[in-house]
């Protein structure tokens, strides 16, 4: 028990500073509007802040720091590493999770994106929601996501506490690479590997969106942050087929609605993987966990515009139930391959998805986003559930 | 500057400490492959488990107390207000929030949702993924909402630090009310007024679903936690109509999709209002800002359900620019009234809107849900975005 005391003490420790500091001692209160409380300052990053400075009440509000800091007390955000990669400890959150306890996918992309973002937070140079620096905006540039790659060995459970690090690196002569990795802050055991590879990061003007080099004044922000870890072993980069409208599963007339726009005005992401993966039959969703997701972008995706999800199975994961014919010589009933333990790893369904995310237009279609999935059964052992 | 020093302080030193421990000094690593850490015991709740009980895996992941705990270090969680009442500090997450850079609603009720569970997971009593206690397992009895209602006086925004304080109160003989108050933790000012009102924790037999009587066993267990300070002032249960297929905005053919259910395999309340919102136009939702939701449950909706959103503006609330045509003798032309300051707050849509969601069964229509909406426009001066 001698490591558990030495854990208990520390998050005590910290938790009863801010339980018997004075911002957190409110008089009890009758009613609902006596609760109200005197206002406190207690900007986190306020050293940060040049006093001559007149900040907008948004400002204050986020309290954006505009110096290199170390810690992030109210998102458990620190800088690690050497001073170059972030670490943030989260909790997965009750409606985080699906129907089988586990984070949902969506779950994990956001908080790829939020660990991503909150690293530039604590850097100094974030200049707005994209995570642009100071310099990019100066010099009127965006990141654009060309590629990501996300391989998940194991979901964090509903209440598990996570561990997320984030990080980047030089991409080629313009361009940046970030990974990520997420795991069991109890055990240490890897939840999740990522990157958002090679040109993924690549500039673009943001008028013209034309691409752009990046300019010394950005590559001397941010290079003293590239560390060449990776997260992810990778092999060359992956060729994707384009799928049309005769695949397998088709959805049309995918509308984004207000409420699927980020602070950005533009689709978000995860609502991309979300349209994907809502183009496989829920049959298969209950049974199978993606393994592994790779993204390709082409275009961004306006509110106006009407989208088709297309998805198709690689025919080279079909059935593995037909190996076993060959092998054994005679068939097996499915409901025996997919129920016993014996042949639990068997499955009628293909592993391996192939996905297009397009724009119907009315002369052309135009392709916004390529994706391959790979998924695994789900374990037969699921948390207690009463329901 | 006197009052920042403090604050500054108290963060630091938490941060510092965690940053200096042990747990956190893992070896620099040249490729994520060794970047695996050695397995650390740090249960912050392991002191509330009985040693003599054998936890699954799954119970070891989660760490749900099985005793009273004072403060949740992960979640930044801690009782107050004489040992009832929880208080939790977030930070807006970047995907949490809309085009306009403030929280969704989803956002808010999500972290209701959250905080209420993590109430009754501090308190030691969390029995199941619906907030049940160990003697209402025992019991085989669920809490059912029958009714809610949200307050928002103003929306958070995208980086700013919040606090959240839920607590608990009688609700008849056999019901419980649950507050929340939701404010800045800058400024002390408050965001969001909630309640589960009178009723609204009514205990259910799981099988039969039969209103059942709260055992002394379960009142025993929950009635320590009771307090009279109300988040919402309320007036006597608001009646809501019932609409019909006449109305002005129906939504049909609404499906939930496997990534809709929770942990319980219901549809997610949040999924319910999402239905309801998107059935009003994207024209209105871009220009206004939810201040009030009331909702009123009638039976739970299932997986395999075909939902109907309907929606009827409310006549009373309807544009007041008719008001000013009577008041001036003539009429104003609509962009005059809606872009000028000096009339700023006239608008040519309704503020109150009522709201049903069924299922469309093939002999009848069973009401899921009634809900009343009251909105406010947008404030013109949105927040810095350079896109």
């Amino acid at each position: 028990m001698a490591s558990l005391s030495c854990a208990l003490y520390l998050p005590t420790k910290c938790s009863s500073i801010r339980e018997n500091g004075s911002i957190n001692n409110i008089p009890q209160a009758n009613s609902a509007l006596s609760i109200q409380r005197p206002p406190v300052l207690d900007l986190a990053y306020a050293v940060a802040f040049n006093p001559a400075t007149s900040l907008t009440a948004e400002q204050i509000r986020q309290s954006i720091p505009t110096e290199k800091q170390l810690t992030d007390p109210f998102r458990h955000g620190l800088i690690v590493e050497g001073g170059v990669r972030y670490r943030q400890t989260v909790v997965i959150r009750s409606y985080e999770v699906g129907p089988d306890k586990t984070a949902t996918l969506e779950t994990i992309l956001n908080l790829l994106q939020e660990t991503a973002l909150n690293h530039v937070w604590l850097s100094g140079l974030l200049g707005d929601g994209f995570g642009a620096t100071h310099g990019m905006m100066r010099n009127n540039l965006i990141w654009v996501v060309t590629r990501m790659h996300v391989l998940l060995d194991e979901y964090p459970i509903w209440g598990e506490v996570v561990e997320i690090d984030t990080w980047v690196g030089a991409s080629g002569k313009n361009g940046m690479r970030r990974d990520w990795l997420l795991r069991s802050r109890f055990s240490g055991q890897v939840f999740c590997r990522a990157t958002r590879h090679e040109h993924t990061w690549v500039m673009m003007n943001q008028q013209t969106r034309r691409l752009s080099k990046m300019p010394e004044e950005v590559r001397d922000e941010i290079s003293p942050w590239f560390t060449e870890t990776r997260a992810v072993q990778e092999k060359a980069l992956e060729k994707i087929d384009k799928l049309d409208d005769n695949a397998k599963y088709v959805n049309s007339n995918l509308k984004p609605k207000w409420n699927d726009l980020d602070m950005n005005h533009h689709v978000n992401n995860v609502k991309y993987v979300r349209w994907m993966l809502e183009t496989i039959p829920d049959e298969f969703m209950e049974d199978h966990q993606l393994s592994s997701i790779v993204l390709q972008y082409r275009r961004e995706c306006d509110s106006s515009d009407t989208v088709q999800s297309i998805c198709e199975p690689d025919e080279d994961s079909l059935p593995r139930d037909t190996n076993i014919r060959i092998l054994t010589g005679f068939s097996l009933a499915p409901e025996i391959l997919d129920g016993g333990g014996l042949l639990g790893t068997f499955d009628k369904w293909p592993t391996r998805y192939t996905h297009l995310l397009q724009i119907k237009g009315e002369k052309k279609d135009e392709e916004i986003v390529r994706g391959k999935t790979t998924w695994r059964r789900k374990k037969k052992k699921s948390l207690n559930s009463s329901h």
